[in-house]
């Protein structure tokens, strides 16, 4: 592992249980009966332990659009042409994808990353972090290098440390890559020992046939390069995708500079699941949002011990899911800021008589 | 029935079929996956038929929470004393509680109107419309007259009445009393025949011993009344609540305008339950907001055929779940009105060639 990486991986450090504990003690102060407001509460305590500070605000939030492409699409595995990556690119640079009217609506940035599209691509607002053409087909050996490995985790990561010195504070993992929900399986598969069977979905929407032929390729890419679970790096390496590496490098950076990073869905979990495995003080500064409607997601979020907030059928990626919850996060700091008190408002608490 | 109500019901219409379908072909021209936006695709074809708009859009938003006591308190049904209904009004109306918080983050405002509150209240911003106060305590007798239930019924359907007048397009169930979820819990099980046992639940937090206490008191409210469950307006005079009546006024009422209503947890079910036993076109008009933690709601949102969007387990109410929703509505018209097309993009469907 390059020196950077490990600074990186050591720059990161547990919550601030102070912090975290006046949260919950305010909570409790607040006019609802103790516990009701739910996730918003759990919400609220991890977000004051992972910034530090009691009532946090995030004025500046900003959506990590990593973009790559997979050599595993010779295959036969995605519903839509490799082509799709880039023209997608372009549709999300001029503001016409989902993820960018989400995005807006939710008050956040987006910011896309080329660590490895398949193509010459350029445009004002892309950031160009290129590692190489889109991966080769994991079905045939490994998907790069392990240096290119390294490397997609730390243009993510210092995609995020840009970003931080711009003013977010915020983070929420997205992507684009035609093929990456193969790539994501794989590599959930090899870090948690799960079957390909239960693991693979339909992603873009694939039919019977194609989720069939994409559980084969699954297989076959673990047999052929026999990723070492234990070892996240030899993971990614072999059957992971470079937008996949660069989200892990995008959580690791995120928490590097104690900011929460929202998850979005499936790949955004494979991730995350190597992001931990990486650095397991990582964990608690993520955030799941919604339950994507791809097959394996369930069971990623099982393995990440996160609950989403939103359970909405979606399967589109982006970071849309993820998205769609800052709504959410913005929600609890307000509850934590702007609520009375029982005894600011003169009511009873149900221990007996009124505060006041 | 007063002639006054059967006309409020006669008014609901099925929604517009055109502008829904209309709605649907535009979505599967958006630059993503066919229906890989999942329930934010369902609710923005929904959305186009209630209104008969196919890029509907809401600017004024209103949660109408109705305000009420209940007799029954005094059988110990609640972790508050009955006296908070007052306190928490005052509350409110001051902009302390949490709908207030969560209703201005959704850019929503926030109606609260007394139909049953067991004080003399007054505040420049409260609707007054008071039936009576209070209910009776339901395990001796009926909770109140039938003329009262219809009188509150109308109070909903005429505050959304005032509230369409001053523009409000999108209305959301919100309520306040003190005692609600044990009425709530018998209405249930009044009209779906679903035993107790299985729908009361701690409300704002009662221990073991007074949940049992309060399915005593569930039991003995259905067995003095013997409420006729295929007599809405029976089940409300007899186990009912002032506040719940109402709120089923309120959707009505809102269906009548051919206006979406977002229902928030528990009670609000209980409510959307005797709105659409009185008028079942009613239905159509209703969206589920959240999955309360309230042990009968994933009852009444499956009697309802309603799925909701949020998993918060929350459990406060006032409107709470339903204002964190006015979000996602917001993003699915949003995605109607701002999304590129294929075409616009240049990206390819997946059936092809790019669509340029």
């Amino acid at each position: 592992m390059s020196e950077k990486l490990r600074q990186l991986i050591n720059s990161i450090t547990p919550p601030d249980e102070v912090a975290a504990s006046a949260a919950s003690q305010h909570l409790d102060q607040l006019t609802k009966p103790p516990g009701s407001l739910g996730k918003l509460e759990s919400l609220a305590i991890q977000l004051a332990g992972i910034t530090g500070v009691d009532k946090p605000e995030f004025n500046h939030k900003t959506v990590m659009v990593m973009a790559a492409d997979h050599g595993v699409c010779e295959e036969g595995v995605s519903a839509f042409p490799a082509e799709v990556t880039q023209q997608m690119l372009y549709n999300m640079l001029s503001g016409g994808a989902a993820i960018n009217v989400l995005a807006r609506h939710a008050g956040a940035d987006v910011k896309v990353v080329d660590v490895g599209v398949n193509a010459d691509v350029a445009h004002p607002d892309l950031v160009s972090r290129k590692v190489r053409m889109g991966t080769s087909n994991m079905a045939k050996g490994p998907a790069m290098l392990r240096t290119e490995a390294e490397q997609a985790i730390l243009a993510g990561a210092e995609a995020v440390a840009e970003a931080f010195e711009d003013g977010t504070r915020l983070f929420v993992t997205g992507e684009l890559g035609i093929g990456n929900t193969t790539a994501s399986a794989a590599v959930v598969c090899a870090l948690t020992g799960l079957e390909p069977e239960v693991i693979v979905g339909r992603g873009t929407g694939v039919d019977t046939a194609g989720l069939a032929r994409k559980i084969a390729v699954v297989c076959r890419a673990l047999d052929v390069n026999q990723p070492d679970g234990n070892d996240a790096l030899d993971v990614l390496t072999k059957v992971g995708g470079l937008e996949i590496a660069a989200l892990a490098g995008v959580i690791l950076g995120a928490a590097a500079h104690r900011c929460p990073v929202v998850l979005d869905g499936f790949i955004s979990g494979a991730a995350a699941l190597a992001a931990r495995a990486l650095a397991p003080a990582s964990a608690a500064y993520m955030l799941a949002s919604h339950a994507s409607d791809e097959r394996g997601h369930a069971a990623v979020l099982r393995q990440l011990k996160l609950e989403p907030m939103l359970h909405l059928d979606m399967r589109l990626g982006e970071g849309t899911g993820g998205a769609l919850s800052l709504h959410l996060i913005d929600a609890a700091c307000r509850i934590m800021r702007e609520m009375a008190t029982f005894a600011d408002a003169g009511v009873s608490d149900g221990q007996g008589a009124a505060q006041r």
